[in-house]
């Protein structure tokens, strides 16, 4: 299949962050054949995106998808309550049938707010979010998480990425790792070398609470990057989700090893987590920084817009410093390094790259993006999932003039009220 | 006119916060005249909205409209040069034509966002304002602000004050004052003079920037907060916008005198003004906690839903604290607490009361708003604009199956393009 964009304003977010207007964007299969003005090559898809904005998707760095079906679930409980009596009884009680639906649910609002790949952490009905991943045309990068629990072992995740590697143009499967403190020394150790035996990623929750941080000093002597560090863990294939509460010491590890850094602000704030990734740091000294939105349950939303302008927010607000770093950066951590992080070549609209494409439109309902001083400015702090009319994945177009093409939305609905708790 | 909203989920934000599940609401003219199920009364219109939700329209207690036409403008440069180098010289050659496309822009975004009132201050083209209020239909609390420059004195504000009040049934003419550095204090006394005598609210920015507080110790001796009531100038009648940088004694002020209180989260944490609002203390002391997106210079955006979730997300961020506040208290804030900032009939859905309500539909494109667990949580975290139908203000039908009924969307945003700067 052939697709052509004509006539919009692309966002190219290439390595001199072009912002071509009135260009073409030319499809071919999965790729994108080329880029520029006045493409005259015949396409069996003409899309007119006059007035449209076209940019690459975004990519949601860190996420559980499933847990959509537990939005809003023990709301106003302190933090422990609400886990112990509310998420963990629930998730412990998970059928496959209902992570495949609740992961259905978040992948159409995802795709409403412009994502089109994710990073998954999650540990029940792996099979079922690949497979609802494949049915919507969407970019999953999924784990079965190593947890110190019967039946999370090693041994599980190992098979889940032997089934999945290689057999979808879609679904990869990675390594992850709860966290330090859900796993012991020996699982951390066999995951990271799976992940480096089949060149996967290697995908963990850490430093996101002070309890975790001195409950690592006082079980190791070491707080838990450099922990990670002295296990040979974090190198450039290493994903580390929150990373909040730091020291400098440890940044200045993950940012030598190129580690991946996943900001996830709204589920910090809405956890009270306390800490601020200091993205500003990790940036300036070469980590990879990347935006994600968490879990629905703690977000409680997969709305990207909200993750990325409230990354930008959030370092202004902590450092005191309207200037801390210039808005194109989080337009960065939300496209080009999420690529990355994830290794799949996209994150940017140039010839060669995978067709991971969204449209907005910029006339038409579209009072939040102008005027047009900067777009970039428009896209990272104005823009919403109101916006964004069309997403192509992988070459195909997965969302149009707002309609999921993939799967159906409305019976997914109705499907999550009847099968949740 | 009547209007008759058949079998929906209506969040009533009466006295006990009850939600109505296949309910109905009957309009007539520019009340309602009846909430409850099975309402046979016959009416010129119904709207079927099963599968909707409807609550009480928001209320934006702290804005400047007009300036949706800057909206990024200056971008990634460090406050003060932002101001002084982009905003200021912009405003101050501002013709009233463009504050009228401005604030055309800027109600089309907040329409969509479900705001269905708005308390704003500016200081060119405020006729402009107000004609384009009218012609939207949407509710606006209007002031001319007062500021120590030539030409805007307490006489303009008298004057505008004069020429709009009762001649409008959406326009309220209010007083405002800029700021405490940006008025002298004759001034600050007769505008609240003015304010008292006519019955109108008095609006001022206050305690936003450290700087201003040291320079009101420094001149008065006072904290801003105590400045102001020094000087009678707190009551129930006044709105205090920002009131971030304050002193546990200002709390206790600003609540014995049950003043209001704009909490801004969006634009304090983007002009890195480093201040927290103290909601919760404000909240539990009895002030009124009301909520504000301020202007599109500094936000960059109208959305009233980012501001709702952001204000309770930072009360748990900055008190490490995720139960700090119920939930349902920021949908307060937003509805009935501004409504009485305002000094309207409005804020909640029963008899009697102006017909001010949107309509969210849950289900059509709506996977973010569902499971439905906890309609309040997932209207104060999970709901962005693209769920807002429908908007009805003062009886009257403004928006309707998310198409603007009153003002020509389209047109405003090319008329914005071609007489910005």
């Amino acid at each position: 299949m052939s697709i052509l964009i004509k006539s919009t304003t692309v966002i190219t977010q290439n390595a001199s962050r072009e912002i071509i207007k009135d260009c073409d964007i030319l499809i071919n299969e999965n790729k994108i054949a080329a880029v520029g003005k006045n493409i005259n090559q015949k396409a069996e898809l003409v899309l007119d995106a006059k007035n449209k904005i076209a940019m690459p998707g975004f990519i949601n760095s860190h996420t559980h998808v499933a847990m959509a079906l537990v939005r809003g679930m023990g709301e106003d409980l302190p933090l422990q309550r609400w886990l112990q009596e509310k998420i963990w009884p629930t998730e412990a009680k998970l059928k496959p049938v209902q992570v495949y639906y609740g992961t259905l649910l978040g992948i159409c609002e995802m795709l409403r707010s412009g994502v089109t790949s994710f990073l998954d952490m999650y540990l029940v009905g792996l099979d079922e979010i690949g497979k609802a991943c494949e049915q919507a045309g969407i970019r999953g990068s999924l784990s079965d998480a190593v947890i110190n629990m019967p039946g999370h072992g090693v041994e599980r995740a190992t098979a889940f990425s032997k089934k999945w590697k290689n057999k979808s143009s879609l679904v990869t499967p990675h390594i992850s790792c709860h966290s330090i403190y859900a796993c012991t020394e020996e699982m951390l150790v066999k995951s990271k070398e799976l992940a480096d035996k089949e060149k996967l990623k290697f995908h963990i929750h850490i430093s996101e609470t002070r309890k975790e941080i001195f409950d690592c000093l006082n079980k190791t002597k070491k707080y838990p990057i450099e922990y990670l560090d002295s296990l040979d863990l974090v190198d450039e294939n290493t994903v580390l989700a929150h990373a909040s509460w730091v020291t400098k010491r440890e940044i200045a590890v993950a940012a030598k090893r190129k580690a991946t850094i996943v900001n996830c602000p709204i589920s910090n704030l809405k956890l009270a987590t306390g800490g601020v990734c200091p993205v500003r740091e990790y940036h300036q000294q070469g980590a990879n920084v990347c935006i994600g939105t968490d879990g629905p349950a703690s977000n409680n939303s997969l709305n990207m817009f909200e993750s990325i302008k409230l990354s930008s927010l959030l370092q202004k607000h902590h450092y005191w410093k309207a200037d801390v770093l210039p808005t194109q950066s989080f337009l960065d951590f939300a496209t080009i390094n999420g690529a990355k992080a994830l290794g799949i070549n996209t994150g940017s609209i140039e010839k060669g790259k995978l067709a991971d494409i969204i449209l907005l439109d910029a006339r038409s309902n579209a009072s939040n993006l102008n005027p047009q001083h900067d777009l970039v400015s428009n896209l990272v702090y104005a823009a919403s999932p109101a916006n964004v009319t069309d997403v192509i994945i992988n070459g195909k177009i997965v969302m149009q003039d707002r309609n999921i093409l993939t799967i159906e939305e409305d019976k997914i609905i109705e499907q999550v009220n009847k099968i949740t708790f």
